[in-house]
């Protein structure tokens, strides 16, 4: 399965890439709990934030998609970490979540984190529940009408978790 | 119940009561996923930051507790709001977090918030679940051993919701 992807910490010179990957989504603003109207400063500040390991897929020397683990909470919180992932709109389908989801509950376990939470998957995005669930992880809640999708109002957002 | 008590917006001369307030709390890292060793400064600038507005409750001089509330996602999440409440170690069991909660709950309503959400209500913290359920919130998720309690171990954590 795609063995010439590397997967590997963002730098500062994979800004323009990076936005690439993450503005399309996040102007669309089905998929992600952030304002659409976000300035591209905004949304680099947000996915390279101090409080995020923040990896590119990369392929040959393109930037495919990208992804950043943070602690979920503070304090007796801080054992269980959070994920975000985005893959460019050109290179759906090829697995590349799938990769970087497998990259992150490794890199979680190095970390010595005992669980992985996602807070707010939007319950319209069919293709990322199935692949969480593919994934391991487990529905453990269900958020009545937290998300206003641009096209179809009100839907419900799911916390999907796996312990590790 | 409580016809003395007085809830207002916090100002800047409030810091030293709202310390008094939500140290102690933070310190025990029993019910909330902050770190216990935050300093008084990142405290105050967590409780009083930027995304929320924050509210004291006083009784004749004293503030006896405080909450904040604030959007719990961006973007199509806007709609939700999130509070953290506080009672001061000398004033538990008067009512003080009903009424704060009540406030709350009214506030959200005039701010057009359509729903209010608790991430990481600790479930060791049976006061404060019976209370919000008393309040209308119901259980929509449970996180398995998502907290590292100071004495009890690994408990979980719920999360609680309700439509306004």
């Amino acid at each position: 399965m795609m063995p010439g992807m590397l997967i590997r910490k963002a730098e500062a010179a994979d800004a323009r890439s990076i936005l690439a990957v993450i503005m399309p989504a996040i102007r669309e603003g089905a998929t992600y709990a952030l304002d659409p109207s976000l300035s591209e400063d905004a949304a680099l500040a947000y996915w390279l934030g101090d409080d995020k390991e923040t990896f590119v897929a990369q392929e040959g020397g393109e930037v495919v998609g990208t992804y950043f683990i943070r602690p979920n909470q503070g304090g007796g919180g801080g054992h269980v970490c959070n994920c975000g992932y985005m893959t460019s709109p050109t290179a759906l389908g090829r697995g590349i979540a799938s990769r970087m989801c497998q990259h992150s509950l490794d890199h979680a376990r190095q970390r010595q984190y005992r669980a992985m939470q996602f807070n707010f998957v939007v319950s319209t995005n069919d293709r990322a529940i199935r692949l969480w669930l593919r994934m391991g992880f487990d529905v453990v809640g269900r958020l009545p009408g937290a998300f206003e999708h641009p096209t179809k109002g009100f839907v419900d957002a799911l916390v999907m978790f796996q312990t590790l």
